[in-house]
């Protein structure tokens, strides 16, 4: 893509300063409608180094309401950022409905720059590809986001003689703050490796554009243009009911899984009891083992109303060490969190190095109650199985062990269940007209937790369907797989 | 307050069992009740190394709901938090409305462990004086917020039984997660900075509660029911209306400071143009100094509606690195911000390491709309002013230089301004009913905003009074303020 761009052009001052006014009442106009529109926005610029772009971002910042408006860099990623999946910071950061992101350096640390010598990015953390990239846009724009792909583009020649000016300016150390120093740098190497880069992350839905900086002037209007073009086009689209992308066919035969489960599995209270403390001390050293070793872990849990997830979870974490662990439990998202990508949240509660993360309800709301209750669209939620699968690839991926688990209980089990709930007065408060409605929607779940279990069981992220009848059967069953799992992954 | 604890005491794993399943269902019982009274509360879990309280924190923990409950540790404090003022993780974490926070090691490191010879208390970081912990706990439960203060004692014997079976479960190097080391740890110096500790910050509204642990049994019982008798007290005060503490009585004469600004200042187009291009030279150059010398800025604006607050804020940081500061736009708080002590959304702001937090609006809102609109109480907004007094001396004790700036026009500019913001197409969005109702209110905003100015203007945090009625002398004021408040700190 870079080839095709004309580095030659020049503006003069008077023509520059006449477009400029009228372009930046224009953006100034759009950014208030995106807000009114509810559109989140995210501006990504790379480039060369040494192309001074950070005095274009001045720009387009002094034309912007600075409200609603945050910029960031991938350069100042912090070393606890970096022991966690990639994506994860860049998720957390994500704008709010109506904000602007902008990115000084976003998430385009390819694996290829390690090749043309660039020792910053000698870190594993770095290796990212193309494809994860592109999944990663389209994720967001099929939720809503636009994203503005800049890339600044300089000669080699310019690249010298800036290099000459930021060394005037910044001196060294200037640290994260500085545009990237240029010493020593192969420009022609970097202008394969951006070439390769742009044209496999060049996407319909985020289309890169070449911001020529040869001539400042020009690279402003240039840019202006690009940002304005791209913001009407999203207000356009707002407007249009969009087709997002099915990974999944809906016609492809569900089996019933659910079904194949032996609901009569049990155990009596006293091999329970015996076997509770014994699994309980091996978690205790096995959470410690994976301490050391900086292993962690996230637990999602699902299962019928009343299907004991509570009780597993308190068998679970009481052998843990309370500072190891946290258990974050899953809601309808409230108004701040709707205003996100409704992955957003479950990013913000990623594990520390080593640590566990329990989710008491996870993100598979998305196609279970919100595909029953049709808060989600038939394309949304249709679409959630990959996006879902993508995402525990990459926890996967950052070596954290990822489980799930379906605690299955049958109809009558259920009845019996809240009906005792209902009887005892330290237990009323754990039974809603909620619950009783979810009820009469029995087969719509078992369509959707079928379905679920059979296109997000992955190498990566396993389901386990434990038997829940019997609720002595059900807390053995969930802390054995866990120690399995972590015994496989230890040894 | 340790010497009248009985550690002699011992309990049957009868008798245990016996008391304990009624506390376990009184404590499941009260944190509902708390939850639905929306009541916050803080369990802070102070005492001797290895006192073995994890296991406490563990039985606590199993009889409660693990939704609404997170679990911290001041030992895990990462190195970036302790750039940052003391208490600004601790702001973060708070919990909101309905949930529960414990600490297992708290906001309790205080100078004289220093003595003790403790080598991880060697850090600046940990400098806390007894009075800034009793001032930080009474801003909480002043707000409503429940704190629970639990110190763990043992005696100098079982100290050394305990440091040898921690050592069996734990080996070295369990790091953050093991209970703190106990070897070369000299048990009567300890006890003497405790006693000293416990006694300075044993106070009305957060009193200390001493938890014998020689017995692990005889501990739970304990910790339980000074747990179950806290949470119920909270419930009742709750009830009650509640009189916080007032520091500045209302009666004290307040003079007319804004009468003293003589608003015809101002400057011409032409000298302007020539100033700011140098100012905005200067200030780049400064932003760099003091980015590499670690220094951050706190700025907050104030000012009439129409003042000139987003030019100002624009001139100002057109001059910086986009990278090195941020603005943050404060509204009236959403719901999940209002769920928060009302300090508690400025503190997620503390800027990073030698950048720049810019606040367009602030947290004097408190003592300004919320004081003429009547959204906070008549006690609220009194207290206010020491509040924030309290928080921006602490910034400023972190070596964060703090500014703020009144925006100050009179009646007639406002008119005017209004005029032709409604009659510029532009210009009309910045214009909403809102802004003609304030008007109406403006000599009540001339009370509040002497009274601010009279109660806040400290030398850790003082303000600027800006003749704003030219915008341009405004504008070069500001950068000239900061301009000579850099060079000063520089210098």
């Amino acid at each position: 893509m870079l080839e095709k761009i004309n580095l030659k052009r020049k503006m003069s001052k008077k023509d520059y300063e006449k477009e400029f006014d009228d372009l930046a009442a224009k953006v100034g106009a759009l950014q208030r409608a995106l807000r009114d529109a509810q559109i989140p926005v995210i501006i990504v610029f790379e480039g060369f180094r040494g192309t001074l772009r950070g005095e274009l971002i001045n720009k387009l910042l002094s034309v912007m309401d600075p409200r609603g408006f945050r910029v960031y860099s991938a350069s100042k990623t912090t070393e606890g950022q970096k022991t966690q999946p990639f994506f994860t910071a860049f998720w957390q950061q994500l704008p709010a409905k109506g904000a602007i992101s902008l990115y000084h350096r976003a998430w385009y640390f390819l694996k290829n720059e390690h090749d043309v010598g660039d020792p910053d990015e000698a870190s594993s953390w770095y290796e990212i590809e193309h494809e994860q990239i592109n999944t990663f846009e389209r994720e967001l724009t099929e939720e809503g986001y636009t994203i503005v792909k800049l890339f600044a583009h300089i000669s080699e020649k310019k690249q010298e003689k800036n290099s000459k000016k930021i060394d005037k300016i910044y001196g060294n150390g200037w640290g994260n703050l500085a545009p990237g120093g240029v010493e020593g740098i192969d420009y022609k190497a970097y202008y394969k490796v951006y070439e390769k880069m742009l044209e496999a992350t060049d996407t319909v839905e985020a289309p890169w554009h070449i911001v020529p900086l040869e001539d400042m002037r020009v690279g402003v209007i240039a840019a202006f243009n690009i940002v304005i073009d791209t913001f009407e086009r999203a207000l356009q689209k707002k407007k249009q009911k969009k087709a997002g992308t099915i990974y999944f066919k809906k016609d492809s035969a569900v089996p019933n899984i659910l079904s194949t489960f032996d609901l009569t599995k049990a155990i009596s209270k006293q091999d329970y009891l015996v076997k509770l403390k014994e699994y309980q001390k091996k978690l205790e050293s096995l959470q410690y083992e994976l301490y050391k070793k900086k292993i962690s872990t996230i637990i999602g849990f699902e299962g019928w109303d009343a299907g004991g997830k509570g009780g597993v979870i308190k068998r679970f974490t009481s052998a843990l060490d309370p500072l190891g662990y946290a258990v974050n439990p899953v809601g309808s998202p409230n108004d701040w969190e709707k205003s996100f990508h409704y992955l957003w949240r479950f990013w913000q509660h990623i594990p520390k190095v080593g640590e566990v993360a329990i989710f008491d309800r996870t993100w598979y709301g998305r196609v279970l109650v919100e595909r029953v209750e049709h808060f989600a669209t038939v394309d949304e939620w249709r679409r959630a199985y990959q996006e879902i699968n993508d995402m525990e690839a990459q926890w996967d991926k950052q070596g954290i062990i990822v489980n799930k688990f379906w605690l299955q209980i049958d109809k009558e089990e259920q009845y019996k269940r809240f009906e005792a709930r209902e009887k005892d007065p330290n237990k009323t408060w754990k039974i809603t007209p909620d619950d009783w409605r979810n009820r009469d929607k029995w087969d719509a779940y078992v369509d959707a937790v079928n379905e679920m279990l059979y296109r997000t069981d992955t190498k990566a992220a396993p389901w386990t369907v434990i038997e829940a009848n019997s609720k002595y059967y059900a807390r053995l069953k969930v802390l054995e797989t866990m120690i399995a799992r972590y015994e496989k992954v230890l040894k």
